[in-house]
């Protein structure tokens, strides 16, 4: 590997202004929205379009250079942090949304193009993009696709592989396949574009994104329901899912999540010790029945049941949903929010387990989530580096309760490097071995993205 | 290899019950429901459980002796023909529910669970398990997994693999994994499930299948509407998708369809030469809007439309399209039912085309399918062997014609042997290349399922 040769033949083969060299840049591109801090690289590369991709992934190769790709950088799990160093490879630079064909309900982006500006596109359309992850005015196309970004709207909608069509993608070495379909049904030989939604940018780098798109629900309806205790929400949760209601987001805040969002200035009951925060919409159907069965599911047992059809009231709702990521974020010097899932009917048991953890390790968390989904955000809250290890048997924890009670270590965030250690707990050896074999076949080397997903990975960080 | 000592071994590992070798037996395993003969197996194994799958699988590799797996052999494509003769797997024997968790909304089955039965046990519980091939009554799950089933009912609910969570699946060598997970949402390392789902019984044999159950839609309504032409039907068809009207079935009939039918003793008004078929769905939504909704767009250039709510109306209405199958089959002696998927602007455009196609080499033809999806099932229809050639030239022009209008080979059918020759004219070499790279990931000696899927695979029959 000769990271200076690599940087001089990147700048000769796509000009210098694309590769950056500035230690700010370089220093920026060394972390993301997770608490890990990589190698800093050598060079960032902008990329301006797919060649540009394929360049750098040939030119890397040739030197033995590792890259890591990054969009927007908002990830939570350390995707986009260069644990080796390399080359930092972005297509943050590559922003334009190509086509939206409203006949066929089909867009086609490139993956640094804002998801939230995306979803104005195509609103303007009388179209729907639901994936909504809470970096949604920050984050790019082309980094939920690597994660396969969730986000509230998935309980109805499902998650960014929904939306999924096809793919261009640049292999390390520099090769450009294009995969999948424009058509909503397609089984033609593999379906490698699922397989490459979610890989984490270990197996190649998106240039161009088809997506399905939807038409935009003309009712929506929201919500919120307050509960003395956990329980009593969650219960009401799960009633919802057996009375076969769907609403598009099914939210959940505990105890401490609530103390903390009331702290932040905004006003919640004081007896509430437990929220829920529901959205039901659609389209060519008036919204009264689903209104009415879900008022009788989450009346059981509650404080107060409050709907809103305007969007003045529905804000108003929404607002201790929103502050709960800088409200939280206050409440100590470091965080890390876990984004478990298990079997619904398993939520109240995870909630015991996590505060049975936390208690024996004095670890200070709280919880809030997708509850509709089974998927909970456990938030580890400490103030000292001292208190690193306990917050590491918390988590260890925390992932063993999960996978016991038949649940996943991730349902939107990807393991990355945050949750690398932990992914034998869940799967089998002969399983983590499969897939590093097919990470072979993209990646020989070990060059793309080294040190994700892998518990035996590249050095750590 | 040595299939004599292979068909001992399995003999003595299995046990000789297990391992049926009687001429008739074998016959009958060496076809599907393809036009497709394979080379007749040695045996024919009936696994009882996973460790049945694997020992087979470990002693064919050990005798280099291919494997051709094998459910129902509903399949249309050739997927379940013995291309190399060596043995046939049956998983039929494997037919266990082995749970329906109505709180969580999963269901866990064996292979060899009929498809129709497993909806009947599903819907007692007021549950839904939405993918319909036309076979449903005859196939198996294990099938619809391996060929990712279709049917109409996929342009609301999807296909097979969005309803797959988890699998238990073992690979050619004997060694047996569980990918994938038991929750709705989940980003654990890579989507190896997806991978699996529609791989054609060329990568693994599943064991075991985890599905998502949703509930069971309370109001059904179906709506027949006639056209002067199948033009007049197209655009309706592209009205309801541009309304963003979701009907779960939207069924198209072309003239020669109607008139097949029509020859089969279903009455239809006989200035119809196109039909549209839709049924629409809903649970705490009534269908009033949607049907009103409906009525608007289906009228503009319809000679009758017709609605029915009650289970008796329902299946008058649905009798043509269930008679087609038989009905198109009296037509001639040979007949092939493509499957080809285009963008749902471009259905006209592909229905021109293929009647080109078809005058052009004297090949007579029909057409239907599930428009909504631009999902349509061209039928090629023969007499003679002598024929066959100009068949051959009509469905390459089919393919041609679908990959330029923007669309896919098989929507729901597979590629398996029918369509492997036209692979190309969709996939570039770089994407047929990782493939079968893909594919030496599972199977390094090629010996499961040989000659599927690439045009380059071995032996044809």
């Amino acid at each position: 590997m000769d990271v200076e040769k690599a940087v001089r033949d990147l700048e000769r083969t796509l000009g210098p202004s694309k590769v950056d060299t500035s230690a700010a840049t370089r220093d920026g591109c060394a972390r993301d929205d997770s608490p890990f801090a990589g190698k800093i690289p050598a060079a960032v590369v902008f990329a301006k379009d797919s060649a540009d991709v394929a360049a750098t992934l040939a030119v890397c190769q040739s030197h033995g250079v590792p890259v890591t790709p990054r969009a927007a950088g908002t990830g939570r799990t350390g995707g986009a942090v260069p644990v080796e160093g390399g080359i930092v490879l972005a297509t943050s630079t590559m922003n334009r949304v190509i086509e939206i064909d409203r006949k066929d309900l089909v867009a086609v982006v490139q993956p640094g193009v804002l998801l939230g500006e995306f979803q104005e596109l195509v609103e303007k359309e009388g179209l729907f993009y639901p994936p909504d992850p809470s970096s949604l005015k920050t984050c790019m196309i082309g980094g939920n696709v690597a994660e396969n970004a969730g986000g509230p709207r998935a309980f109805k909608y499902g998650v960014t592989r929904e939306y999924v069509l096809g793919l261009e993608v640049a292999l390390m070495g520099g090769r450009v396949l294009r995969t999948g379909k424009r058509t909503v049904k397609g089984v033609t030989g593999y379906d490698v574009t699922s397989l490459l939604v979610g890989s984490e940018g270990t197996l190649g780098v998106f240039t161009e994104i088809t997506l399905k798109l939807v038409h935009a629900p003309t009712e929506v309806a929201t919500v919120l329901a307050l509960y003395p205790d956990v329980r009593a929400a969650a219960a009401a949760v799960e009633r919802v899912v057996e009375n076969g209601i769907v609403p598009r987001c099914l939210e959940m805040m505990d105890e401490d999540t609530l103390e903390a969002v009331r702290k932040h200035g905004v006003s919640v009951d004081a007896r509430a010790k437990a929220m829920l925060l529901v959205e039901v919409d659609g389209r060519h159907a008036p919204l009264d029945a689903i209104l009415e069965a879900l008022g009788n599911v989450l009346t059981d047992g509650a404080i107060d049941v409050v709907a809103a059809q305007d969007k003045a009231q529905q804000a108003r709702l929404w607002e201790a949903r929103r502050a709960l990521s800088i409200a939280t974020r206050k409440l100590a010097k470091y965080k890390l929010s876990e984004d478990v899932v298990v079997p619904r009917s398993k939520i109240v048991t995870l909630l015991d387990r996590s505060a049975a953890i936390c208690d024996r390790e004095k670890v200070r968390h709280l919880a809030y989530g997708h509850a509709g989904d089974g998927n909970l955000h456990v938030n580890f809250l400490w103030n000292d580096e001292s208190e690193k290890p306990q917050v590491e048997r918390a988590i260890e924890g925390l992932m063993r309760a999960t996978v016991e009670l038949g649940g996943t270590l991730s349902g939107e965030h990807g393991i990355g490097l945050s949750k690398r250690a932990y992914l034998p707990i869940e799967q089998g050896s002969d399983l983590i071995g499969l897939q590093e074999d097919l990470k072979r076949v993209f990646d020989p080397g070990g060059l793309l993205n080294p040190g994700k997903i892998f518990p035996t990975g590249h050095g750590a960080c």
